[in-house]
């Protein structure tokens, strides 16, 4: 099957249009802002009209493509590509893949963004080649894609996926999920945040109040982060406590899937990484079983960048249309 | 593939032996002590001398089936199945796969006991029907089978499945691999165990040392089920802790791969049953996230008891033969 495929990306601020051909490569892409059109229909009407204009300047045609392929955050029904609810944009029950193949008449593949990420890196990245790996997108929330037996694992429901909802510290902080020490709690940018806010509140001395003062959203990751470069010890005590329980996760994650691969992506994966990368090569590995550790994990970050779900969203298309 | 299926379930005190038919129905077995006959070499031509008896009860012979599906619990190499360690036999590196073929003239597949387990419920028991389920077997450690899309996910050279050795406490007690706060060491036979010995030692008020006394093992899993069934507080609140331990690592595996079935076996999980599985539902819900209790997980103990390891160990057989 040799026809390109059209893929998008839908985030909370920015979306990202693209054409890949059959190897996996982007041909074309374009990226925009959702700015005040976040009302379903307003913003599959933008997508399709920007779509024709990227078909047309990649001289192809919407017939030419073998469909659309659309990674998107969010709680879905991924078989109806049903979104019950996209925080991000404010949606709810918003019947997203119906929407898409009414306004560009091709077939539509909703895929959960972090699995869009975990295929795309195992197509052209930091997986290819790789049968048994896990995507893991730290943003806000924590959220992971597994590819197992070289392919998405969705289980019942498309629900599979929930890392950041284990719990990992019984009884410890309380979640946005409304249980107690899921690791969301410990180790997402909100909860990075959150510790930084409450060492603030606790008068201790550190760059991160000064820092936050100049930043129109206050104390953020990326706050905690600039303050950690520049060796403030709160924010690296911050970061150290945030990389442990992500390590250890990552480390259960490999005791129960035997994974080989771990990637890690999202605003905080990405924009932390210089910081979470060594800490969390040197928490995983004396958390795994001795025979677990002869597997040599590759743990890296996204080697495709924000290009990852944009490809992977294109290789759910496909592996739809040729199951 | 319609010929009937030979298969064993090698455990550290008896073998099961048995034949089975295309519907994964048993047509013959054998159960028998492995007594001072432990020597891999011995082992296997005593039952290769009781398959060919069990195999004239049956009026066919060793030509009529169509291989050996073996269970087997220990860390094996399940592509050569290669058993690197199997603790209760005492056996280091032993080629099970080759001298199995090499004494039957059949071709033989190695499955671990906790898969083998899966795949049998999976088959005929409380899963049937099921495509997304995992087995537990839990006795004097904790292991699990996974079904994922409806065939055994066994991972990065069979790993799979170390479902005991998740650090669920963090800094918790430490675990015979040598880590701390594995869920093996919070909620296994010998975790329960170690629990009620500490208590004794505390010298806390239990029924736990008088039944003990008259139990050659001392302290075991099952005088703690026994004193508990006479109402010992200690006993009970033993049990209580390690049921809320197994419930939040039961709760994490659904969370994860969104699993809808659940099915507990292995010498504690049977034993136990009446005591751990209402404490298990009852742990199990509040943890999930509001979306996963939709699936309304069925959380069961096996229903196929000893049978089910042989019956899965018949099916891994009849996968290898047609994928």
């Amino acid at each position: 099957m040799s026809d390109p495929v059209a893929c998008c990306d839908i985030g909370g601020t920015k979306i990202l249009l693209g054409i890949i051909d059959q190897d996996s490569a982007i041909v074309a892409k374009d990226k925009y802002l959702v700015g005040d059109k976040r009302d379903p229909r307003a913003l599959v009407a933008e997508l399709a009209a920007r779509l024709d204009s990227l078909l047309e300047e990649a001289g192809l045609s919407r017939r030419e493509v073998a469909g659309l392929g659309c990674s998107m955050a969010g709680m879905i029904d991924l078989e109806r590509g049903f979104v019950y609810s996209a925080p991000a944009l404010g949606w709810r029950d918003v019947g997203l893949k119906d929407a898409l193949e009414e306004a560009l008449g091709l077939p539509v593949v909703v895929e959960m963004d972090a699995y869009a990420m975990a295929l795309g890196e195992a197509l052209r990245g930091a997986g290819a080649g790789r049968q048994h790996l896990v995507g893991i997108v730290v943003g806000t929330g924590i959220g992971a894609g597994l590819i197992l037996d070289g392919r998405p694992y969705h289980g019942c429901r498309g629900l599979a996926g929930e890392f950041g909802h284990m719990i990992l510290v019984p009884d410890g902080p309380r979640c946005n999920c409304g249980r107690y020490g899921c690791l969301e709690a410990l180790a997402s940018g909100t909860a990075i945040a959150a510790r930084a806010q409450g060492a603030l509140e606790q008068g201790r001395a550190t760059l991160i109040g000064e820092l936050a003062a100049e930043c129109p959203s206050g104390v953020t990751s990326e706050v905690v982060f600039a303050a950690a470069r520049r060796a403030d010890r709160v924010a690296l005590t911050v970061i150290d406590e945030a990389a442990r329980y992500l390590g250890i996760g990552i480390a259960n994650l490999i005791t129960l899937l035997s994974v080989d691969t771990v990637i890690l992506g999202g605003g905080v994966g990405h924009g932390g990484a210089d910081l979470l990368m060594p800490r969390l090569t040197a928490v995983v590995d004396p958390h795994l079983e001795y025979w677990t550790r002869a597997l040599d994990v590759q743990i890296s970050v996204g080697a495709l960048g924000e290009d990852a779900a944009l490809i992977g969203a294109s290789g759910a298309m496909r592996m739809a249309l040729d199951p």
